[in-house]
């Protein structure tokens, strides 16, 4: 691998503008968002900001995406908290500490699945499970904000929980912080709906009033800090804000946090690294594709796993690609991950000189900005079309989203994984297996419950579609034993293995045992279009040399071989044979 | 189902005395055996009798086998030892109390699996890894016993431990234990393997030596314990004896045991569960096959379940079908479960009346049961076998192995399973890709990397060999991208699906997004040979909307319709469409 990225030793001049307008409209979404999300993980806001610099720039050395916006986003911001909330209070130095050796944790799983190339991992997930965990997660993280547009405490893993606190916690809501939480929550939600269409009538370009209408979230954010300083709320009414925010660029260091802590701090990172992977992953993928790019999920891991160790050492938290930056940057016109460079600088400004200018933001407005950020993550969409297509997989969103909603979000993905896994064993362990006859006249040889063909007296063919491993030879055993069993006076058992790609030490102590038991039995077993590869391995077996002047080039010998074989009566029984 | 069994209802004079004799054989052998496995598990020899009673009852209602012998096993009792250790101390009341909960527990799994018609969970274990996690409880056990031979105490969770507290023990090595356990380990290792052949000398059919050789562990038994209790070792030499064993049958009742523990008993119920079933079903199996008889795997979970439900109830500890004891019944002749109701009965006399005669049985005597009986199932071969056929497998068995080993048995059966699920991941996510083309002069088309086959310029037609769903739907992605990107004059993507019996909602949406991305780059997805029920459910989706007029019955026609097309430019250009 080189160390200078393709796109930095081809750059041309003129992907510069693109880069630039992009580098600088993400990063006023990135201000209000990475205060947003390091409120939503339990984080003091200066660790939303320095996970917006350094981690960044490690994409862009590290990554295969040209648009993806790598940053706090809102699932492993909640993923974040719900790990760390049972281990130190919100907020504490310890807290911080801990939320810093997850990213570092969840980086180092991610560096080691690029170096194994576990890429494929991210296939244990399914649409409709990482969609109802999506969803969920939008509910659980909407419901949690609400306590800072009333301006109370509540707490709450679930959302039940959440429910039945605010409902104790609501007469003592905060009038103020409510009217400035609700006239933001309410400006936001119109400026995503009507703004871009309203700037268009104005004659702005369709692209530029969609752009315009993304700055909202900054608009509400001067404006909001601008009144409260002006009026003081902070002292007069109690609205919480923002307050000091540290200025100073991050200092690279190794967190200081006991190393008990590791353990249960494991499959928490594993499960932000697998989420934020298999999220970005399908962003990058779905943006490459317009612009005929390729993404390689390892380099993914690669350059995701160096942005999560950055954040890391640099007093951050777990990052990943986000959804709504990555499409604006997209959009914006960003060719390179020069763009998100030009963030990361900008960003630097913004906490080496201007965090004074957050002290008045009321806690409020960024809870707005949350809500209105993840209620469009929930997709009703999904769930109706999984429903009209796949029942199960309906079923599967929905567990998934109850699960996270109902219980909490590790118990949610969990429940996803779980509920995946099975059905990926499910399938496994029924591969498709079709009884073939002879279609008359030919030496073609086809299913005899969909075709009219013709069998052989004495002879089950069976044609299994599928190569034969650990999860699905006792199913192929079952089903011929069944067969035989219904067929008393059967002497050939065929296995055409067409669509047999390997046996696996499993399948082949099993097809063992099969040829054994059958011939203790009186009967034979015989293979046919076995491919190469399979067959070099199976002739140095022990059922390879049994079977030595049983294995047919094509099915049609095989068929030959048993019409004739079958005037020879008893030349396979083999009583010696024992299992 | 209906409550009496089949084999009760269709039961034949001619099948008693072989039912008798079996039974009669196994219980010789489950004496002494349901007091090592016991020991072995570290609880009173008691509670190794209680599970020798009432659960063979239980699996002789439900079970599927007409041969397997239900009982304590030493995987199992292991598998409990590690389990309870932590909790409570072993041979204490509690500790007792907890191992009839796991029983009820591992039961009422058992039995929730086979209601739900789970039994196709045991294909999550390959050969290699049950092979490798046995050979490795066996060496653990078989060190863990060397303290009970030399009459000291040392413990240890996994080998190396327990060999570093065996060195520091040993100068405390009480002699006479020592000549009693050594004796006796010899005396039953002859046995095995000498004992058949001589008494075939003396006249012996093969069968009764082999059967009479299963009983020489109660010679042994027989004669320690008069030896001892002649010479009262246990008072002049301190020779550590099982003492007094209370008499009585076993009373039904629900464990008075702190709900508290139930969390860390469930996943120990689980693998001793999974671990349980996948043993027995493959005994059961390989001796019903035998003599054309089938096994029901779900029976089988409901026999199991039902057999722990028993144990637990009436005070004993987890069971399940054992190797050794399933065919020596098999061999002795047993005909129907009657066989393991006599044994049960038998048991009952013993613990009603006899238990007496055990009172000055060594525990030097068990413990050299248990070695010889673990050493067996040590497996060498399978690993030389899999190491020549496959050496993926035969890594996962040594992975799995020295887990047991190194680390502990519940440790070493995880990592199995996730070996086992990695490489069933893996296999899924890799299907079997081809590009085809025409065999020249026919309508056959096939691999263009295996055959001599003619393309069709602008068209790239690819066969997946696999179902397409969430596992692999991005790997097909991936392939077509590659392809496409290869080839950047493609104005046609064939996919022949001939192969696909079901395309989930991840594939569904892989295959929407994968149609747009071409259509917005001047191609047109093409499918052919699409079967009819994932046609039926396809052509109500948008995808299926889109894709009208391109969906062929033969790659033949595919074929055609993309020569012809190819003469008319731009017409699949879809500007429009966005991802």
């Amino acid at each position: 691998m080189n160390f200078v990225p393709d796109w930095v030793r081809h750059y041309q001049k003129s992907w510069l503008g693109g880069d630039t307008v992009a580098g600088v409209i993400v990063t006023v979404m990135l201000i209000p968002q990475s205060l947003a999300y390091a409120l939503l993980a339990g984080l003091p806001p200066e660790v939303g900001l320095y996970a917006s610099i350094l981690p960044l720039i490690a994409y862009a050395m590290l990554g295969s995406s040209m648009t993806l916006a790598v940053g706090p986003v809102a699932v492993a911001s909640l993923m974040t908290a719900s790990a760390l909330q049972p281990l130190a209070t919100p907020g504490s130095p310890d807290y911080v500490a801990l939320a810093t050796l997850l990213s570092l944790l969840s980086g180092g799983m991610l560096l080691l699945f690029g170096a194994l190339r576990l890429g494929f991992l991210s296939h244990l997930l399914s649409h409709p499970v990482i969609s109802g965990f999506i969803s969920g997660s939008a509910v659980l993280i909407a419901a949690g904000q609400v306590k800072h547009l009333l301006g109370v405490n509540a707490g709450g893993t679930n959302v039940f929980d959440t429910v039945a606190q605010l409902a104790q916690a609501a007469p003592r809501t905060n009038p103020v912080t409510l009217g400035i939480g609700a006239g933001c929550l309410l400006f936001l939600l119109l400026a995503r709906k009507s703004m871009a269409p309203w700037l268009v009538r104005l004659g702005a370009s369709p692209r530029r009033a969609d752009m315009a209408s993304k700055l909202a979230p900054m608009l509400a954010v001067l404006v909001s800090t601008a009144g409260v300083a002006t009026m003081r709320w902070d002292v007069t009414a109690g609205v919480s804000i923002v307050g000091a925010v540290p200025e100073g660029l991050p200092q690279i260091a190794w967190p200081t946090v006991s190393m008990a802590s590791l353990g249960s701090l494991l499959l928490p990172a594993l499960l932000i690294s697998l989420v934020g992977f298999v999220e970005s992953v399908s962003v990058a993928q779905s943006l490459a594709l317009k612009r005929q790019q390729r993404i390689q999920p390892n380099r993914e891991l690669l350059g995701l796993g160096a942005a999560n160790i950055a954040s890391g050492l640099s007093g951050g938290f777990p990052v990943t690609g986000g959804f709504a930056r990555s499409v604006v940057n997209f959009a914006a016109g960003a060719n390179t991950p020069l763009a998100g460079v030009i963030s990361a600088v900008l960003m630097g400004v913004v906490i080496a000189a201007l965090t004074g200018l957050f002290h008045y933001l009321p806690h409020a407005v960024l809870a707005a900005t949350i809500i209105v950020a993840v209620v469009s993550l929930i997709d009703v969409e999904a769930l109706r079309e999984a429903w009209r297509y796949d029942k199960a997989d309906a079923v599967a969103l929905l567990a998934t989203a109850g699960g996270v909603v109902a219980v909490g979000v590790e118990a949610g993905i969990l429940m996803g994984v779980a509920l995946s896994l099975g059905t990926l064993v499910w399938r496994s362990s029924h591969p498709h297996i079709a009884v073939v006859g002879r279609v008359p006249g030919t030496e073609h040889f086809r299913n005899v419950s969909r075709h009219t063909v013709t069998t052989e007296p004495g002879l089950i063919a069976v044609r299994v579609d599928e190569s034969l491993y650990f999860a699905n030879s006792e199913v192929l055993l079952d089903r011929v034993e069944g067969l035989v069993a219904a067929e008393p006076h059967t002497r050939h058992v065929l296995l055409v293995c067409s669509a047999v790609n390997q046996i696996d030490t499993t399948a082949l102590a099993v097809l063992t045992n099969l040829e054994r038991s059958l011939a203790h039995r009186g009967m034979a077993l015989l293979l046919a279009e076995v491919k190469g590869p399979v067959l070099d391995r199976l002739s140095e077996t022990a059922l390879g040399h049994r079977l030595e002047g049983r294995i047919f080039l094509s099915t049609h010998a095989a068929f030959e071989y048993a019409r004739q074989a079958s005037d020879m009566p008893g030349r396979y029984d083999d009583p010696a044979a024992t299992i």
